[in-house]
Order: C-alpha cells, then structure tokens, then sequence
C-alpha cells in the first residue's frame, strides 16, 4: 500500500477533518519554527484518540510506511520534522483526562501545552514544576519523547522524573496501557523511562500521568552579580547547603546579557552588567520573612567573602517577573544579532562549568578570532547554552567551532546534548562520542520494537 | 563447554581464590537468608573487576551456561538464589573508585555494601539518601538490580533516581560503560533506567556512579498517634503543604507494634498503643528552634482539629534512634510469631491507602476469620507491607488471600510488588496482573539483549 493508498483508507475511515493533503494545513507543521528549513509530507493524519493512533501506526506497519511524529513543532534538533514520511500530529489528542490532587497526579494526553498542565495543576492547589520557554507551544507528547528540561531540573529533575505512568502505541499498532499513579512499583523493565526521551522512536506516546507537588506559598527571586563562573559554582553550594528551597540556579555571561538588554520590556538588574550574572529562585513553603532574611544572609555572607560583586532580591512580584523575562529572552536577543553563529546544549558535571567555560572561551578565540562567546544556562544542573557568535566579516566555520566544543565537553565527562536530543542534526555527534557498545545496545531495542524502521527513521541513527 | 570445563578454566586462570567448589565457601551463598530454602549451582565464581566478569559471561555466552547473580545475598523474592546456575557473586568488587563532593557524585563498584556509601557520603559533609533495614548487607549491585526502596523515597525518590551513571557487562560479554556524573543527559534510549530494576536479566551492573546530596545540619523525628489511615494521609498533606523538609511517612498499625514491642531494646512511643502511628521525619538545613516550633504547629494544628490524638517530638538523638528503631524492628516483630503468615509488598496510589488498608482488613477477616493484619511501611509513598498472620490453629490458605490482596491492589491502580521486584517468587503475580503488551515488550527486550537466556534465566518471566 503506498502512502496515498493509506490516505484513501484514512479519509474514508476518519473524514477530512483528520486526513489532510491540504498545503495550507501542512504549511505550519513543515516548516522548523525558526525558519531553518522546510520539510515535505505527503499528508498530515491528525488522529484525535490513542484508537486511532494505533490503527494508523498497525497500518503503516503493515505496509512498510514511515511515520514522523510531531507535537508543538518546538522541537530544535529537526526531529520532528518530516523529509517524505506521513506526519503524525499529536495536537489533537488534547484532553487532561483526569486531575488528582488528592493523588498528586494528571493525566493527560499527548497533544495536551504545558502552559495548559501547570493550570490545571495551580487549579487543583499544586505544583507541575516543568517550566522552560516554550511552555506556551510545546506539548506533552514532544516534552516526554524529548525528556524535556528547563529551569527547574534542579529541584524537580526532568520530564522521566516528573512521570510515573504511560500509555503508548508500539511500532506495530500494539498499545501499551500503563497509566498509573504510583511512587513505587517494581515490576519488570522500566519501559516508561525507555520511551521518555526516545525521541518517538520505539513508540507513539499517547497520554501520562504526571506528577504533582505540593505548591509553594511564594517564591523570592535574587540577581547576584559575580567576576567568574568559579564564584557562580561556590555561591550555589553555599545556597543548596544553607537552605533546601533552591529551585532554579541560572548563569548568564555578560555577552548574553548585552544583546538582550535592547529587547523590547527587559531592564537591567545592575546599573553595569558584570562579568556573569546569576539569577536565584527559592520556593517558600514557610514564612515570607523567614524565608527573605535567610536569603539576605546567604547573599551578605557571599558579599562579605568576596564570592559575590553585588545582588539584588526582587522585592515585587513584577521584579520577580522581570528578573526572569531577562533571563527567557536571551535566546531571542542573541537571534537578532545577525552574524554567523553557532549553538551548543552541552553539560558537564556542576563542578567543571568554571572550567568549561574558561576552555570553551579560549577555542572559540583561536578558531576565530574576535568571536563573541554568548554563554548562559541551568549552571545548577551542569547545563550550560553556548552560541559563538562571528566577528563581523571574519571567518568562521561552524564545524571546526562544534567539534572542539563537544570534544572539550567529551574530555570534560560532559554530554553534546543535555535537553535539546539528538534528533536529525545532532546525530553525527552522537555516533562520535557515544560509548559504541551502548549505542549498539540502542540499535538491538530499535530493531527489536521497530524492525521495518517505520517511527521516526531518520531520528537518532 | 559444561560448566565443570568453564571451572577448569577459570580455575587455571584466574586461581582457586576467585573461583570454588568448596561446599563451605558456597553454602552462605546458597540459603536464602531467612533460611527458607537452599539453592544448589556448579561453583561459585568470584571476580575482582569488570574485565573478570566480562570474560565469566563471555565464556558462559558462548557455550550457552546460565548464571545466577548475587550480591549481598539479602533480597526477598528469591532472585539471587542458584538453582543448578553458575553463581556469580559481586562482593569482591568494592572499591570506592572515587568520591566527588564538589560534583555531588561517588562513583562505586557493585560489591560495595550500603552502609558504607552512606559513610563515604558523610565524611565529604554530604547525604546519601538510600536507607533500609539491610543496609548492613546490601550491595549496591542488588539495590541498583532491584531498584531498591527504603524509607526516604518520599523525599529523594529510588535507586533508579539516585544513580547518575552505570557500567555493565552485557549478556554476550560486551561492556557497557557510562559511569558520568551529570545531571542532564540526553543521548539517547535510556540504558541506565533499563538496567537499574531489570534483576540481572539485562546485564550484570558492575558499577554505578550514584548522587551525592547536602548534608542536613541534623534531623527531628516525630510520633503521631492515629485513630485510622485516613487521619494519617491527612496529616501527610498538611506536613507536605507545610514544610518541604518532610524526609519520612512511615505509617504502622497497633498489631504490628505490639509484636514488636516484646523485643529487646524496644519503646513504646506512647502509653497506650494507638490504632495507627505515624513516624514523620523532617531534615533540617536552617535553625534547629525554628524547625522544632513549625513542626509542633503542624502537629499542635493537627490535634487540635482532631486528624490525631496524640504526638511526640524526640527531644534528643537517642529518642529519635528509638522511635525508627521501633520502625526497623517491626519486621523481626512479626517473624518472630511463629504463627502460618503471608506477606506483601504492595502499593497503591497515596490517597488510596486508607480504602486498601479498610479492604484488607476485611478480605483478611472473610478468608480467615480471626487472622491478624500486621500493615506497616512507606505510607508517604503508597507503600504497604502487609502480612496476614493465621489465628492459633485456624485454616489458613496462604495463595487464596494473597489473590484477593492482590486482586483488590489491582482494583485501586496499584502494584504487586512497590519495591521488591519480581525475582523467581512473584512471577505468577507479574505475568497475571501486568499488561500482556508491556510483559511482551520486556520478553522483546530480553530476547534482543540476551537471545541465550543465560543471565537469571529464572528470574522475571
């Protein structure tokens, strides 16, 4: 059956409302969301239940046809973008299909935004801590199958973290039915947490259940201005031992800062930005003075001993708020500088970020002198955003750029990709600094859930 | 090859200290250690390093010998005992091969027993979570294979949550190494997940690099006297919306206190035995006073509006000792009634601990009037261990009330086995009560990884 036979099929079974060959439907689900490039598909299904999903997935299976997944299409590694294989859009499979507070748990379909999850969650008197910039667009589905970060990765860990039950459909159509609730259940392989972060290629994630947190009565939000990222690395340790409220540790180099300061609604913590700005959020469950003059002696002492220039805590909400709108536009700020430039979703144990960014700073200066270094990030967790950034009409190869960054990052014990995935464009540099024998063992489970390669074919490997 | 062979040649190779048939150094491997049965295997093989037991399992793979894997030979389901297999024991791998405070990361071998990953945390001022009553024996390898639990999960969550890294030895011999410290890693299907929880069917865990926490500047335990589950779950909720300290929620019932209060060294927390005690354990990381007085609010509160009857707050640490003593005793407690009796490892989601523990109690009483309901453990977490004792002579048919338990488990969402997996004594529960699907994708797994079956061949399916 070829891919306009299923299109037949579908249409008759599922109507035009679900099966579409409609450029101007397609349009948006192929271009990549920062216009690098457009893919091609020869029709967009838009199943609306996990029935559905798997009777597509048996069909394809049956016939041979490759399938690529999508979600909010926020993705930043290409692999939701389709190169000639049916696109399968999760975006209608929108329903929370239930909200336990009592049970600290939501369930909730793929194609359910985050923003829409972390309502449902404040409504219900709790907390769903993922949070990144995206959250607005990205969906569940796309947030699992990429093992999602952001800033809270700290205190609440990543998407595997923040999931304890699943329902998915297998490359053959089979549906895996496991949507509990549960802190602890040992029974079997832990095939969740093989799914999440798969990258859509062992399975279609259909819905979770997500984890709820007691919700914080506040939060208090700080801006340390510091000379170096070895202070930024000793403030954080002062902060975790001090208190157990920290929830987002963020860095920001002075570079990062100076392109997004002209961006329309963004202030300034300092009158003169420093060298590296960290910005600190604790969660207070307690008293908001307690927690305040706590914060305040973290900061003092870390002024006193000269690991810290200056801080400021934010005494308003909206100072809060605006200490963070700094820090999620960053990625447009250095978007709109223009040169040529190149980016890096890299981590490294917490402890050698000091050194990673020293290292990383000197490369970038020999292979193309004059470069600007744009280096901001989850410095709390060892992950770190890095953009080099040409001097205007010097040369700059982006290859050379990469290769000596991901090879400081291997010699450091870090990762090439530490939220971001593999997807298309990071594949190369997955097969070079991936242990060869666990990339094998990942082949073996590809081949055994999937072996006409019909899910996401050009993912991974 | 049979395995007499495959001794010989380990025998000429490696040296009789590494590898015996001598009855007396094999018979402490082969008793289950509560000396329910006793197992039988060829020899019993010894390696030092991950190279040894990669060229064991090379060698067994090729001339298709099963093996059996042990470490510290403490595990409840039968899992580590040889039943004619090779006996592959870990313990003489246990070397701390580094302790890293500054990355918050140890990076052990799989021999090393608990307790003294506990000790090495402690002496670099930081907290390994992972606490249990075996922690004198465990090793890391049978906590990583098991996907160990204990009693600080509510807070810091399960070995699988608590490992950064692993290293193994595949079923044909190959070595899967990726023993990094980071906190963010996303390349690739996740192996460690996988392996952590897979009972040795997957691979043999020769090391791991395990997660480091800040120290707390100390503890305060705290007893609370309940009239049912319900009261307990509402206080759980008022102590999580209160404070984010909340390290503990052991909840026990009267009958298994008052099995366990005739044992030496043992207090009773309160005068007269409530229905139901609860053990709260808050870690402390700002001013002791200030913690001791939110703490009595929280409980002063709960009084008051008649969640509990009574509490206690251990003024010193030997109090503290005691209160937990009392909590890590209570299994001996039970064993030493002498009475027929069934256990269970169960869970439920949190809110439905009450209804589980109300229909327990009943489903008991109608399969054996007059057994008693000995219920305690990890109520923070959904967890109950369970165990029906007969009345003095009364029929009591052990497999008909350990269906209907786990019947009624599975009728509240919850799990067969909430943290001691599966091994050789529950696989009719996990092959009845799991969704087909998943059973079929793990049997996929291990057919793709281990197409020989020679690593716990008993063990899970």
């Amino acid at each position: 059956m070829s891919a306009d036979d299923l299109f037949r099929t579908l249409l008759e079974r599922w109507g035009p409302s679900k099966v579409t060959m409609d450029q101007g439907r397609l349009a948006p689900h192929l271009e990549e969301w920062r216009g690098r490039s457009v893919g091609h598909a020869p029709f967009l299904a838009e199943p609306a239940s996990t029935e559905e999903v798997s009777e597509l997935v048996g069909l394809c299976a049956e016939h041979g046809v490759p399938i690529t997944l999508q979600g909010g299409n926020t993705g930043l590694v290409l692999g939701q973008q389709p190169k000639g294989e049916i696109l399968l859009s999760t975006r209608r499979m929108d329903r929370i299909r239930s909200v336990d507070a009592a049970a600290d748990a939501v369930i909730a379909e793929s194609g359910v935004v985050l923003a829409r999850i972390q309502e449902a969650a404040e409504a219900a008197q709790r907390l769903f801590p993922l949070s990144l910039g995206s959250q607005g667009s990205a969906t569940i589905g796309g947030l699992l199958s990429t093992n999602a970060g952001g800033v809270h990765v700290l205190r609440y860990g990543m998407m595997r973290d923040l999931t304890l039950g699943i329902e998915a459909v297998l490359p053959d159509g089979r549906i895996v039915r496991d949507l509990n609730s549960l802190r602890k259940n040992n029974t079997g392989y832990d095939l969740k947490s093989l799914l999440i972060g798969a990258e859509g290629t062992l399975g279609v994630i259909t819905a979770a259940t997500l984890r709820l947190f007691p919700k914080p009565s506040g939060r208090t939000v700080a801006m340390a201005a510091l000379n170096t990222p070895d202070d930024a690395i000793a403030l954080l340790q002062r902060a975790k031992a001090r208190s157990n409220a920290l929830s987002a540790f963020e860095l920001m180099n002075e570079t990062s800062i100076r392109y997004t300061l002209p961006l329309p609604g963004i202030r300034a913590p300092f009158s003169t930005t420093p060298p590296w700005t960290a910005l600190l959020e604790f969660e207070r469950f307690g008293d908001e003075q307690d927690q305040l003059s706590e914060i305040e002696d973290i900061l003092a002492a870390s002024v006193e001993s000269g690991v810290i220039l200056d801080a400021v805590v934010a005494q308003t909400l909206e100072a809060a708020a605006a200490f963070w709108r700094l820090r999620e536009t960053l990625p447009a700020g250095h978007r709109s500088v223009g040169r040529p430039s190149v980016n890096h979703d890299v981590s490294t144990p917490v402890s050698r970020v000091p050194e990673f960014m020293r290292r990383a700073g000197i490369l970038i200066q020999t292979l193309s002198p004059g470069a600007e270094m744009i280096a901001f990030g989850h410095a709390g967790d060892g992950n770190t955003h890095l953009t080099a950034i040409a001097a205007e009409g010097a040369s700059f190869d982006k290859a050379a750029i990469s290769t000596a960054i991901h090879d400081l990052v291997a010699d450091l014990g870090g990762s090439i990709s530490a939220e971001h995935g593999i997807g298309v464009s990071r594949k190369d540099d997955f097969l070079r600094y991936k242990d060869p024998t666990a990339v094998a063992v990942m082949r073996s489970i590809k081949a055994a859930l999937d072996p006409k390669g019909i899910l996401n074919p050009r993912v991974l490997f």
